[in-house]
C-alpha cells in the first residue's frame, strides 16, 4: 500500500477501504507519511466527500492513534456529552451536576476558549483552586468514587486528529464535515464514551453557519455512532443570539450556579433541561423523554444539583464557597450600561459579534496559549422578539480598563438591531437526530 | 497575504489573481510557504481547475523563479520544440539538424526517459564522447557560432516547477492540465523561447491517455502562449503505437540517422517533416506550410541534414564515426524475433506495453538516476492497419541476457492483436492547435 494511490483514490472521488483509512492515519501519526501528503489527502476529502463508513474508519483510526480510556470498571455505561462550541455555552458546568443529581455518571473532558467561542475549563477556572488537569489515575478514581469528573484533556487522546487539526488549520482544510465529525468524535471514543449527547449548534456565532450543515454534520456523527455501535443523539440548537445572559467566564460561571437555584435565563434553563434529558435516556436512567426531564427539572428545584457542583469544585479542590456566595467570583472593576437608543422590536442579537467582543475585553483567546481576564465580559439583556423602549438597557458591558471598554463599545454597537414591526422570538431548538 | 487564504480562494472555486500566485510561488520557491501548503493548493487546482489567464500567471512566476537565458543577443529569433513524451520519439535528434540546415538556430534543453518514455539525452549519449552538460556559457557560445545546441538542463531554470513537481509527484497531482501545462511552458519559457512547437502525443503510450486530454492541454499551452506573447503551434500526434519501428537509446540513435539519409520509416520520417515544418513557419523562415515542407524535405534529400547532425556530433565532443558508420553504435549480444502466430491484419501495436519491455530490458529507468544499457531495445516491424502473414516478423528483441529476453518476450505477449478483418491505419496526427 503506498500513501500516494490512496490520495489519487480520494481525489478520483472512490470510496476508501477501512485498510487504506487505517494505513493513513497509522503513517500519518508515526510520520512515515509525511505533512504534504496529508495536506493533499484532506483537500482531496473536502472537495470529495466522504461516505459514513470512510468516515467511521476515519474516527476509529483516529481514536486508537494514542491512549484511550476503558470507563467500564468504573461506571455502568459512560454518557458523555460535546457542544460544537458558541457564546454564552456554560452548559456542561450546569448539566454535569444535574444529571449527576438523577444517577448518571459523567466523566468528561472540556476545552478552552478560542476566537469567539468560549471554554468550559476557562469558566470553571474562575473558582479558586479548581483543578482542570486531572491524571488519568485521579480522572478514574474521581470518576468511581464521586461519579463525576469535568476536567482538561491531561492525557494524548486521538493524538492522530490534534496532528491533523494544526494541519488542516493551516491548509484551509477546516471545514470538511466528514473531518469535522470525525475529530469530535474520535476524541470522545478514545475518552470511553459508550453514548454522546451533542448539541450542534448552527448559527453565525457557532462553526456550522447554516442549518443544513449543522444537519449534515449532525447526521454523519449519529450514522458514526450507529457504524461504530455507540449510541449517539444530536440536539440542533441555535447559535444565532448568545445563549442565556452571560457571556465572559466568571459572569457564566454565575449564571451556571444561580440556573443550578432555578434562577437562571428561560433560554438557558430550557436548554440545560433537554441536554440533561437526552443524557439521562441515552443513560438509561429514565425510560421517556418526559420522564428525563421531570428527573432533570426535579434535580433543580430540589437543590440537588447544586449540592453536586459543590461537590464537583470541591473535589477538584476548588473553593466551594464561591459558588455558596457567586458574589466573591471575579468582578470587573468598570462596567457600562448600553441602552437602546429606540422602542421597537429587537430582531437580532449578533451571538459572533457579541462573542468576539467579550474576546476585545479580555475574556477569550485570539490564540492558543494567551492569558484570558476571568472577570470581563457582557451581559445580554435582550432577545430575538423581545420589545424593548428607548432606553432600555440591551448590554452591561464589564471591563477591566477604559480602553477595551471603548473598544467593545464600538465593537458592540451594531450587533442589536431593532426594528418597528413585531418580529418572532428564535426558536432555541432545530429538532432531534437521533 | 496569507497563503491560506490564496489556498481557500482556490478550494472554493475562485479565480486567483496574479498577485496571489505570485506570492504563492515567491514564498514556495523560498521555502517561507510549506511543501504542506503548496500540496493542499495542488489538489485544489487538480480539483477546481484554473483559467488560462491564472495558468498563464502561473507559468511566468514560475519561468522567473530561477534563471532564465536570453537568447535575443544571438539569434534573430529563438525557436523551440518540445515533445510530451512516449514510444520511440528520437524526433529532435533528426528534427534539430534539419531545422538548422534550413538557416533557423536552435537550442533545445532536453530531458532523459523515466518509465515507458525515453529520453532524448540517453539516445545521444549512445555516441561516445556525447556531452550533454554544456554550461551557460557553452550554450550561448556553440548557438552562436554552430546555431544548434541540444544538451540537458544544466541551468538552474524554472526551480519552482522543479520543486513543485516533486511535491506533485507524492501527492497524486501529477494529472492535473493547468499545472502540466505551465510546467512545460515554464521551462521553455525560462530558456529563453520565443516561440514553440509543441508535439502533444495523446494514446496509451503517452501521457494524454485520451484525445479530448490532449487536446485540452494543446489548447491551454496555446492560450498560455497567446497571454504571454509567445508563438505557440501544437500538434496532437498518435502515441497509440511506437514511433518509427526503433525503441531503445542506440537503436533510436541509428533510425535517427538513416531517417537523415533518408531511409526512415515512413511514419517517422512524416513525422519530423511535419514538426519541423511547423518551426520552420514559427521561425519566419518559411511563409508557408508547404515552402517549409519542401525545404525540410530538401534537408534530407541534399544530405545536409545529416551533415549537420555530424556538426551537432563534433561540437559536442561526440565521435562524429559513430554517424558515418552507424554500426559502431552499442549492439546488444542477444537477439530474438518473435513472429505474428496466425495471419491477418494488426489492430494494435501497444505503445506502453513496448515502452514498458524496453525497461524491462534495461533500456529505461524506473526512477530517476538508474543506470541504463544504451544497446539494448525492440525494433518494431508491423503498424496497425498491416496486413501479416503467419511467421512474419512482429519484433526483433535485443536483449543483455537470456534472463531479460525471458521477461521481455512475456512482456510482449499481448503488445500486438491481430484480427481477421481489414483494419484501418492509425492517423499519424489529430490536428493542429494554433
Amino acid at each position: 500500500m503506498r500513501a500516494v494511490d490512496i490520495i489519487a483514490n480520494k481525489r478520483d472521488g472512490k470510496a476508501l477501504s477501512q485498510a487504506e483509512i487505517n494505513f493513513f492515519i497509522k503513517g500519518y501519526t508515526s510520520g512515515e507519511i509525511a505533512d504534504y501528503q496529508a495536506a493533499a489527502w484532506a483537500m482531496a476529502v473536502l472537495l470529495q466527500g466522504m461516505t459514513p463508513e470512510e468516515t467511521t474508519y476515519l474516527t476509529l483510526a483516529m481514536a486508537e492513534s494514542g491512549d484511550t480510556l476503558d470507563l467500564s470498571g468504573v461506571v455502568d455505561i459512560a454518557v458523555d456529552k460535546h457542544s460544537s462550541g458558541g457564546v454564552g455555552d456554560k452548559t456542561s458546568i450546569a448539566v454535569v451536576p444535574m444529571v449527576r443529581a438523577c444517577g448518571l455518571p459523567v466523566g468528561k473532558m472540556s476545552g478552552r476558549g478560542l476566537g469567539f467561542s468560549g471554554g468550559t475549563l476557562d469558566k470553571l477556572e474562575s473558582v479558586p483552586g479548581f483543578r482542570t488537569d486531572l491524571s488519568k489515575d485521579e480522572f478514574l478514581e474521581q470518576l468511581g468514587t464521586l461519579g463525576m469528573v469535568l476536567t482538561g484533556q491531561s492525557l494524548d487522546l486521538a493524538p492522530a486528529d490534534g496532528k491533523l487539526y494544526a494541519l488542516r488549520d493551516v491548509t484551509a482544510t477546516v471545514q470538511s464535515i466528514p473531518l469535522i465529525a470525525s475529530s469530535i468524535m474520535s476524541k470522545k471514543i478514545a475518552a470511553g464514551a459508550q453514548a454522546i449527547v451533542l448539541d450542534v449548534k448552527t448559527g453565525n456565532g457557532a462553526f456550522m453557519q447554516t442549518l443544513d450543515e449543522a444537519r449534515e454534520l449532525a447526521k454523519l456523527m449519529v450514522s458514526i455512532g450507529e457504524l461504530s455501535g455507540r449510541d449517539v443523539a444530536a440536539i440542533l440548537s441555535d447559535m444565532n443570539q448568545p445563549l442565556g445572559m452571560a457571556v465572559g467566564n466568571a459572569l457564566e460561571m454565575k449564571e451556571a450556579i444561580f440556573t443550578l437555584q432555578g434562577e437562571g435565563p428561560d433560554d438557558f434553563h430550557e436548554h440545560c433541561l433537554e441536554i440533561a434529558s437526552q443524557m439521562l435516556v441515552l443513560g438509561k436512567r429514565a425510560k421517556t423523554k418526559t420522564e428525563a426531564r421531570k428527573m432533570a427539572e426535579d434535580a433543580i428545584t430540589s437543590g440537588k444539583g447544586l449540592e453536586y457542583l459543590k461537590k464537583l469544585i470541591a473535589a477538584q479542590g476548588g473553593d466551594v464557597s464561591y459558588i455558596e456566595h457567586p458574589e466573591k467570583l471575579p468582578e470587573a472593576p468598570i462596567k457600562h450600561v448600553i441602552e437602546a437608543k429606540e422602542s421597537g422590536f429587537v430582531s437580532e442579537v449578533h451571538a459572533r459579534t457579541v462573542g468576539e467582543t467579550a474576546v476585545v475585553l479580555g475574556a477569550g483567546r485570539t490564540k492558543k496559549g494567551e492569558e484570558i481576564d476571568l472577570a470581563v465580559g457582557i451581559m445580554v439583556h435582550v432577545k430575538v422578539g423581545d420589545q424593548v423602549e428607548a432606553g432600555q438597557p440591551l448590554f452591561v458591558i464589564h471591563a477591566h480598563d477604559e480602553v477595551s471598554m471603548e473598544e467593545a463599545k464600538a465593537s458592540l454597537r451594531d450587533a442589536v438591531s431593532i426594528v418597528p414591526q413585531k418580529v418572532d422570538a428564535l426558536p432555541l431548538f432545530y429538532g432531534l437526530v437521533d
